[in-house]
C-alpha cells in the first residue's frame, strides 16, 4: 500500500510503498477514505513534538471502511464505515479507567507516536478505538476527530459557568475556532457569542456560523466586550489562539467565577497571581477528547448542528496541503483521500 | 381598586373594590397589567391547598409597571416594566441564602399565603422581588413566572444526564408541558425530544414547538420509546402529569443513570425500591425555581428561544376564564389585564 | 485444583476437583488466599438470580497471589499480592467507557456469570481486572470487593448533600452498614452520622464504628431523628436493608433536597410521586463500584480509616459458612482460605 | 464608646470616644467581646486597599453579644452570643442571590467600608449578617470569620479533585495555613495532606495540625513532593503564600488534572499558557467564603474538628499587636477583647 512517510524533520514527507501490518486477535484494518490534515502536523513535521520517532506515517484524524478483522473482533465487518479514535491509552491507568484516554501518560497517538493515516490502510490495534458511521461519510467525519473533537471538550467544560443570558467569547475562527462557534451554539444553555478574529473573511464566517458578535481583534476588541456585557466581561472565553495579543484580551474579557479555556499554543503568556483576574475566575485548558466526546460530536455532525466544509485532495498532494497549510490558503477543512 | 377575591372554597371570586396598601421603606405598587391564570388557581379554589386562608386576592403570576416606591427603593422608577417574582421567602434560612427561596419553609407565596395580581395593583414587599423587563412585555412575561420558570428548574436539573444523541421524554403537553419542550430544545446540550400526550392537537403543537418525536400515549408508548433509543431507554423523563398511567410509562421508558423528573400530581404512585429502576436512576421532583432562574428564563424568552401564545381577558372575566380552564378549552395561556 | 461448585439450587456446594485453565495472552492465574463470603451468595443458591447457569464455582470477592501470567501481561509477576475487580464488562459501552464497568449490560461478574475465587485458583481473562495490594493482605482486602465498595459508592454519591452540620443516617449495621458507617465517617465533610438497626449489638457496633447516635428501629425512630436534626429531618439516608419497615423510615426522616440511597432488597417499596417527600428530595440507588473507586476503597484501609473484623474458614467449611450466614451468627467478615 | 479608629495611613490607630449609632428597623447593636485581628488590617494601615475612606474603625472579624434589637429584628434577642457575618453585599445582584455576597461588586465589608468591631459596640445593619454561637464563645469564633472561613472554602473548591489516597499540598502554614491544614484535614475524602514552610516551628505545628508530610521549602520541595506521589504530582495545591517562590513550586507539584488554588498576594505570578501545567490543570483562587460556609466553619469548630489557639489583648493594646503581627510575634490567633 501506499503511505506518506516522513523521514528527516523539515523535510516534505515521502510516498512510498509499505506492507500492511498482519491482522490478528481484536485488530482491524481499515480502508482510509477520509484524513483530516491537522495544522499540528506542521509542528512534527518542523520537530517541536519532542518524543516523534522517524520515519513515521503521519495522519491523526482518520475514517474509512473496515477492510479486515481479527479473529477476536465482535460488532465489525468488512465494509463497515468507521471513525478511528486516536488516543490509544495503556488502558490501565486512572486517567484510561474514567474514559480519558487522552490524558494517559503513555498515549501512543496514531500518526503520533504511530503510523497514522496518510496510507491507503491504517493498521488498527484494537476495534475498541473505532466508532461506527451511520450517517456521516468517512470523508466528512475526518475533521471532526481533532478539530472537531478539541473544542468539543472545551466548551463542554465551560457550561458550568454558562446560563441563559451569559456571553461567551471564541478567540480566533481558525481551524478549531470554526468548530468551536459552532458547538457553542449547540450545547450551550443560551449563552449568546462573541467571536474575534483579525481577518475579515473569519469575521464573516463567524457570523454565519452563528456568533451573535463578531469583533475586529485589531480594533479595542476588550472595550467592545465589555460594552457588550454591560461592565460585568464575560463568563467564558475559549482562546484558540493563546498569543501574547490573545491572552490579555482574554484576561480583560472575563468577569468573575468566569473559564479562561486556553486551546492555542501561539506563544502568549498570562502571567496569573491573585489579583490577575476577576474574582473566582478560572485559568485552564483542555485536551483533545475521550471517546465518548468524540460519539458526541458525531452524533452532533449527524444531527445536523456542526457542518463541514470539506476539500479533498488525493495522497499524492500531501506535501502541496502542507504548504498550502502553511500559508493560510486552506479554506474550511483538508482531507486527504488515498 | 378593583380585586378578585376569593371568600369561600368552590365559589367564584368576587370582584371588589379594595383600597390599596401604603408604600414605605423597600415597598413597590406595581400596576397589573398581566396576571397569567395558572391550573394551582383551580387547587386553592378548591381547598385542596392546606395552609390558605380566606379572603384572598389570587393571582401568583404578575407584571406590570412600577406604580410607586418607597423611600428607601434604589434601581426603580415610576413606569418600569417589571416582573414579580413570586417566591417570598424568610431570607434568613439556609435555602433563601443559597438562592432557592422557593424551597424555604416560611415561604410566603404571593396569591397562596398573601394578596396576589388579579387586582389593578400589587403590592410588593421588597423590590428585591422585581426584575426588570427589557425586552418583553408584562403581558407575555406573565405566563413565565410560573409556567415557564417550573419547567426551566426541572429541565435544568435533568441536563447532567443528558449528552448530544441521548433522548429525553416529556410527558404531557399541557400548561408546563408547552414550555418544557421549548426550553428542553432550547438549553439541552443536544438531547433529542419525545413527547408524549393523549390529544392529538397537542401532539402536532408538540412537533412544533420542537419535539422530534411524538407519541400517542394512548397507544403502546412504552414500546415505541424502547424501539427509538434501540432497547436502551431515555436519559431524562419530565412527567407532567404524574398520573396512575404516565408513571409506569416513566419507569419503563428510562434506562440506566437516567433521571424521573415528576412535576405532576395527577394522583398516581411509582413504587420505588432497589429493582423498580433500571441501575442508579434517579427518580426526584423539582419545585417552581429561584430568581436566578427566572432571569435566565425571561432572557431565553427575549432571545427568542420560548415563544408564548397568550390570550388576554379582562379581570371580570375571571370566573369565566376558570370555568374554560376546567374544561380543557384554554389554548394556550390565559392572562389577566386588569 | 479444589473448587467448591453449585450443581443445584438450594443444595449444598460441592468440593471437586477441577483442572484450571490454561494461561495465555493477557490473561492471570491467582491463587485465591481469601475469598469473602457475600449475602448474595444464598441469593444465587436459592435460585433468586435469574441469569445464573449451573455448574458454577460461586466466590465473588478474591483476593490472593499471582500464580501464573501470559505472555502480553505487563507489569504483573508472580507473587505479587493482588485484589480482583469482579465487574468485568464488555469494555466497549458508553458505561464501560466511562469507569463504570459495574453498569454495563453484558457484565459477566465473577462468582455469578463465570466461575468464582471459592477454590483453589482463580482464572482471570485480564491482568486489568487486577489490583496490586501494598499494605493489605489479600484475606483481609477479601470483604472490601463488595461490602466496602458498595457503601463507598453509595457514601460518595450522598456526599453532594452533606456539609458540616448535616446529618446521614445509616440504617441497617450489617454486613454492609458495617462499613458504610466508618466511610462516612471517612470522607465525608463533616456530616454527622446517626445508625439504626433493630439488634442490640450492632448498635453498640455502630458507635465503635464512629456513629454520633446510635437509634433502636424498634422505638420511635423517626420522632428521634426529627428530633436530633430539630425538626429539619437529615440530608442523606442509606438504607442497606430496603424492607417494609425501614423505607417508609427512610422518607419521614429526610429533609428538604435530601438523598436517600437504597441499598437493600428486603422486599420492601417507598410509593413515589410529587407530595411524597419533601421538596427536592432525590431518591436512588447505586451498584457496587468501579475499578477507581476499589481502588479508593483500598488506600483508605491501608490508611487505617476502614478496620476489618475477618474470620478466617477453610474452603470444607463452605456450606458451614452459609448455614452460619443464613442464621445471622457470623460476626464481622467471613473469608475463605483456600 | 471607644473605638479605635485609622485617621492616616501608616499612622497609629486612635483610641477614642464615638457616640453608636442609633438602631431601628432589622438592625441590631452588637457588644463586641472578641475581634480578631487579621493581617489585611495591616494593608488597609498601610493604604494598599484603595477604596479605604478615612478615618475608619478597623476589625472585619468580630463577635460578641447582641446589646440592642431594631423593632423588625426576629429571632434575636439582647445577650444572644453571635457572630457577624462580615460580607455586607447588594443582595440584589446574580451573586447575592445566590448566596455569594462575598462577590458583589458593591460589597461594603464591615472594617473596610464601613466602621468595624475594634470598638465596645458594632452596629449591624440587618439581623441577617448575624449567626448565633451555641457551642462556642465568641472569643473563639471570631479568628475563624476571615482566617478560618477563606480556606474553607479554598478547601471545598478544591474537593473535586481529590479522592482516598490523592494527595493536596498546603504551602504556608501561617495566619491561614493554620486552618486550612486543620480543615483540609477534617472535610477532604481521605486525601493526604503535604505542609510547606520555611520556618521550623510552623513545620512542627503543621504535623500536630494534622499534616502526613512537613516539608522544608528551603530544600529540594519539589523533588520531595514528585517522590512522595511517584512522579505523579499531587491533585491539589494550596498556596496561602503566593510569592515567586511558592508559585512555581505550585506549578511543578501538581499533576495532571490537578487545582491550584492561590490565596496568597506576597507578590509572585504564575505564568499561564498551554504547556504551563500538567494537562487540564485548573488555576484558580478563591474570596472569602459565604454566610452558608461560615455556618459550616462554625460547625466543624464546635465538632472538634477545628482548633483554635487564642491569645486576647485589650483594645488599648491595638496599635501594640499590629506591630507584633508585623514581626511575626504572634502565636496562635490575636483577638482584641474590648
Amino acid at each position: 500500500m501506499k503511505a506518506a512517510r516522513l523521514y528527516k524533520f523539515n523535510e516534505p514527507l515521502q510516498i512510498e510503498e509499505v506492507a500492511p501490518r498482519e491482522v490478528k486477535g481484536g485488530e482491524v484494518l481499515v480502508k482510509v477514505t477520509g484524513a483530516y490534515v491537522c495544522a499540528s502536523d506542521l509542528d512534527i513535521i518542523s520537530g517541536h513534538i519532542p518524543e516523534v520517532k522517524l520515519p513515521l506515517t503521519l495522519g491523526h484524524n482518520n475514517a474509512g471502511y473496515v477492510e479486515q478483522v481479527g479473529q477476536d473482533v465482535p460488532d465489525f465487518k468488512r465494509g463497515d464505515a468507521v471513525a478511528v479514535f486516536g488516543g490509544w491509552g495503556c488502558g490501565s491507568c486512572r486517567f484510561c479507567r474514567q474514559g480519558e484516554e487522552q490524558l494517559c501518560s503513555l498515549t501512543r497517538w496514531v500518526g503520533f507516536g504511530v503510523d497514522g493515516g496518510y496510507a491507503e490502510y491504517l493498521h488498527v490495534p484494537s476495534y475498541r478505538h473505532l466508532i461506527k458511521l451511520n450517517k456521516l461519510e468517512p470523508v466528512d467525519a475526518a475533521p471532526l476527530l481533532d478539530a472537531g473533537l478539541t473544542p468539543y471538550r472545551a466548551v463542554k467544560l465551560t457550561l458550568p459557568h454558562l446560563y441563559p443570558g451569559s456571553v461567551a467569547v471564541i478567540i480566533g475562527v481558525g481551524h478549531i475556532g470554526y468548530f468551536a462557534v459552532q458547538i457553542m451554539r449547540a450545547i450551550s444553555p443560551g449563552a449568546k457569542i462573541i467571536a474575534v478574529d483579525v481577518v475579515d473573511e473569519r469575521l464573516k464566517l463567524a457570523s454565519q456560523l452563528g456568533a451573535d458578535w463578531v469583533i475586529d481583534g485589531r480594533g479595542k476588541a476588550a472595550d467592545e466586550i465589555k460594552r457588550i456585557t454591560g461592565g460585568e466581561g464575560v463568563q467564558a472565553v475559549i482562546d484558540t489562539v493563546g498569543s501574547a495579543a490573545t491572552l490579555p484580551l482574554a484576561a480583560t474579557a472575563v468577569g468573575r467565577k468566569a473559564i479562561i479555556m486556553v486551546l492555542g499554543l501561539a506563544g502568549g503568556t498570562l502571567p496569573y497571581s491573585f489579583l490577575a483576574l476577576p474574582f473566582e475566575c478560572v485559568l485552564t485548558n483542555s485536551v483533545w477528547g475521550s471517546y465518548n466526546e468524540l460519539e458526541e460530536v458525531l452524533a452532533l455532525a449527524a444531527m445536523g448542528k456542526i457542518k463541514m466544509h470539506v476539500q479533498r485532495f488525493p495522497l499524492k498532494d500531501i506535501n502541496e496541503v502542507f504548504s498550502r497549510l502553511r500559508k493560510g490558503q486552506i479554506e474550511g477543512q483538508a482531507v486527504i483521500t488515498p
